[in-house]
């Protein structure tokens, strides 16, 4: 399916993490995270952030951010994040569930971005409300956001602080954590806990991982007991190393930035080309590997009964046109990315 | 504090309701339900309804709320509301907790009043969202509303309609449904089930009572097992004969229809005289106890400094001034109307 | 139905404390706890247990349970107590709703009191069996017991002892404290936080109050949130007051063990009668108002068709005849205690 | 590890299942189950036992057990089991979490299976209780045992007809379903729904799966929602096919009941060795591929300090000597076998 931009979930798994999953496979093993590869993630982890952290590996993204929330949250507290933030609109209303309860509450923002001032004004009210409303209890960004934009490191410091002068803990989706930190150029410290981030779900599996995301807490101390919540969702794994030896794949040799610079890329060229189409109009920043854009209905409708993949995306604001959503991944190729382009264009010229 | 408008809930008990309770106290009865006056209710409230109903006595208005909607909607289920219903601000998650993690959809809406079109757009977004989104479920409307309108008979049907066209059940949060009811004119039956609601949360503590609100099935089926929700919360009473006992004399004589109508007169008088003073305008329709009013700043202060009890209202949209609520009850008297009146005025003035 | 020997919570309202529900219905009050009398409880409940405490009103025993041991155990948590306790048996799974899914991990012992070795084993099989089996998280104890005995001092400081030095916090379930404390005939500090205790569900209704029952936390600064809790779950009242007022009656004067006192000369009473009757057998120590005791089950029919009001009780151990439980109350005259044991006699001489 | 008899969830994943991982990785593919592979499972799951079933790959047991619960038993539902059952001890409270709050009732039985008269035993206890009491809402059997044995088809036919009396649906936990059905010798269809089993949770990881379990629904009809609930959980995968491909695999060629029968034939040697062991004794019959054998400290003692991997086990009765577990797999060979048996007659030999 060369022609599938519906997600970057719909890729293969990456050459040397099969690999690393084929190599872990040799005799067998203590369960449960007592192996090698998961003690050895512990420390390779830690490397990566910079940091003494405690990292559990889960298998989705959704389990990673419901059991992350769940130990930051109690079941009467309160989530501030993006209004089409996963946490609210894709995960089934795993956070409420993980938590026993606490609502998410979203906020409008038209870049996928929100703000201290979003985060102070909702506090101040549920303040007012006192014991009637939810309490306010943790932030949730996404990085990269839904839109496909990148908040900066001083946005994200800005809104961590906003979130620390009213003690509450910063909770970072990082779905596409790569993809963003590919985008910032800069360390996965300063991306996360030297910007002020508690808590971040790390995903791999839609950057080339079979199935591998990872919670990770910068205060180790934060983490006491996590394990049984993994335990008690579900999601503790007998043949855990199996996970690990993703995750560990993952960070060797760079493997997770090249395949997201590559994801990038594609993206970029992808936006590159759209932006010369006549009547196509990106709608978002491309910063990291998921496009926006609204294109006039009849090329939307040629590109589809070409068997193009990519959703129509009515959640995006979009003034003109049809809107849709394009997202690239580490194995989408340049000639993909042409001949999307070939076809947009030849539509879009009647 | 007879200057307190803050909320009908600061009001005492009404006399017959007393009465009634005093009255219930004569010797021994059979624990958690098994009473006379809890089976007399059963037959008293068919009667008021119209048709045979299962009745369920608790003691909070969030308790009602919480358990018919867990009776309702699943762990995964979406409920559609208007974005200022007291299941969404006011009940501290209770929806969230008791259903185990069903997401509540606030809708906005100037007037308090959400819309077929609201929820049919709704339900339609979370349908193309699939197996990720949460499954609609249950549309919930508040009757008299959170903004003091209440839904015409009309508009209650309408929305009934839509709902059921996509198969959701209709919960009607009543807290102040006597109030809507007076307002209305109509029996109580063309108010609920005729109109297409399935459950009501019936609330008599801020219209006299000392603690008594009930959930009304109009469909007797759809409360099985309920009784064990009501255990497994805490909310089946020991001695529950005294909120029997309560809701008996609620019905009684009209005296619930009677307390509303007085509170109803008691409004539309401060609404009466609010429009004849300079710089105060009423941001809402008046149908049932509550006004939303702007008033210059300089007022506010004014009658907050005299002691005069009501909430600054921020939720509420007010292009001018600052909007405050007033909440009249069947306690509240004439001469308690004109005094406020008699301040405002003088404050306006100057 | 002065033949009631059902249960004490058939019984009606004390006097005082009806009287205290009237008198606090004068005039308007602030809602939610904000009240004179709710402040006062404060206070005047610090007295009666000798040090600062916070108390908070709710009206069932479930509610009460189920709200403390959520404020003390996380949902993957297990709480070890009596495997008749009313938190294993009678609140229709309120703990695990209430906790997120903790566990009761229900311990045999014929005279209702669990013991330390048996708290010792069984956290020492939860350690052993690591992150998969629920993790020790409290202590419960229900004093008097489900079978009518009451732990002496020295039995719950050892408990607590043992519950302590595994870093267990010690809950009591006091639906029945007042008996308990009128039969050890010490003060309440020394029935609860000086002998280890941490939290207490203090119990009115079965002793004269229509709707009260409190959670007294012994350490303030474990109470944290947990109006919040109470809120979510449904158990704020609105017109807290008339709670509080009977929880003031309930104190005021000594009525609480007044009436305690009274129900359990009235137990002990028909103890005496009882033994004196060929064919009874007393199954367990009358220390409170409860009365486990085997009879010839012609002697079971004979009363059954007379009227008096008794459940069989199939759960005690019973070598020979029927049991059944007999419970007393403040309510409870001594000339029924006599019509009872003359009605047994009769039978039993055939 | 070749010493290794802790588990059967330690051993390697077997050469057909990881080759259909492989496989599997050809280019993109829809996510969360819209695969190809997921499909062609509902059609090969359907075969396999014997009419049309709804299956849901899972990758853990206790996800697979407690998603089964919440389909089946309400949050005040009470789900009667063996006392030492998975659900009970092994899985942390997720079926009390998952279900929202209902009980896991452990029954006690010396062989691991519980009996007709026991369920009926215990809901007539519950129904007695009436509202006070969780709801007797489904039975689960462990199938094989926890305690090695296997059911006969008699055994959990008269089980699940003393459940359907009762209107309880039956859940089979088949954690080791194949080994249990490699010794019955008889269709995966009459091991379960012929038998009145209405739901599977089907575990392969133990034999020779990476990460393969999965929910097996005989009457689609009952799994209405499921994915909903599933993906609620955090347990729906985006790539799905490669679960769905290690259960083609598993059932392609009879690969599970080779791998069980071998499993079962190694334990069944290592059975036959013990039972010529001075002072060792069998306590359950080897049915599957567990055994419970008391070997004397001293034997224990030196296996142990010889590296052997095995669990003391003290919850199996044991009348003297030490009780321990092992565990034989798929990939267990005839010398590991050998090589224990030497190590344990040579020890017994002192």
């Amino acid at each position: 399916m060369s022609r599938n931009f519906k997600s970057d979930n719909v890729s293969a798994v990456s050459d040397p993490i099969m690999a690393a999953i084929i190599a872990a496979n040799a005799g067998s093993a203590a369960a449960y995270g007592g192996d090698d590869l998961t003690q050895k993630l512990q420390s390779v982890a830690s490397e990566v952030f910079g940091r003494e952290v405690a990292v559990f590996p889960v298998t989705t993204g959704t389990a990673a951010n419901a059991l992350a929330l769940s130990q930051l949250v109690p079941p009467y507290g309160a989530v501030y994040c993006h209004e089409a933030a996963h946490i609210v609109t894709d995960e089934c209303g795993a956070p409420e569930f993980f938590t026993g309860g606490a609502k998410m509450i979203g906020l409008p923002a038209a870049d996928g971005k929100i703000t201290p001032a979003q985060v102070a004004d909702a506090v101040e009210f549920a303040l007012d409300m006192g014991v009637h409303h939810v309490k306010p209890a943790a932030v949730s960004l996404s990085q990269a956001t839904e839109w496909g934009t990148v908040y900066t490191l001083h946005e994200v410091s800005a809104l961590a602080a906003a979130a620390g002068k009213r003690g509450l803990p910063v909770h970072m989706d990082g779905a596409r954590f790569a993809n963003a930190l590919a985008h910032l150029g800069c360390t996965a410290a300063e991306a996360t806990w030297r910007s002020g981030v508690d808590v971040l779900s790390l995903g791999a599996t839609k950057n080339g991982a079979l199935c591998a995301e990872a919670v990770v807490f910068f205060e180790p101390e934060r983490a006491r007991d996590f394990e049984r919540r993994r335990k008690q969702s579900g999601h503790l794994w007998s043949k855990l190393r199996f996970v690990s030896a993703q995750l560990l794949a993952y960070f060797a040799d760079g493997l997770w930035l090249d395949n997201a610079r590559h994801a990038n890329a594609m993206a970029s060229a992808l936006a590159r080309g759209l932006r010369e189409i006549a009547g196509a109009s990106l709608l978002q920043s491309v910063d990291a590997n998921e496009l926006f854009v609204a294109l006039p209905e009849a090329v939307v409708v040629s590109l589809e009964s070409q068997g193009f993949g990519f959703y129509r995306w009515p959640l995006c604001a979009c003034p003109a046109g049809v809107a849709i959503r394009l997202v690239t991944s580490y194995a989408t190729t340049p000639a993909q990315v042409q001949e999307f382009l070939a076809a947009a264009r030849s539509a879009a010229r009647g």
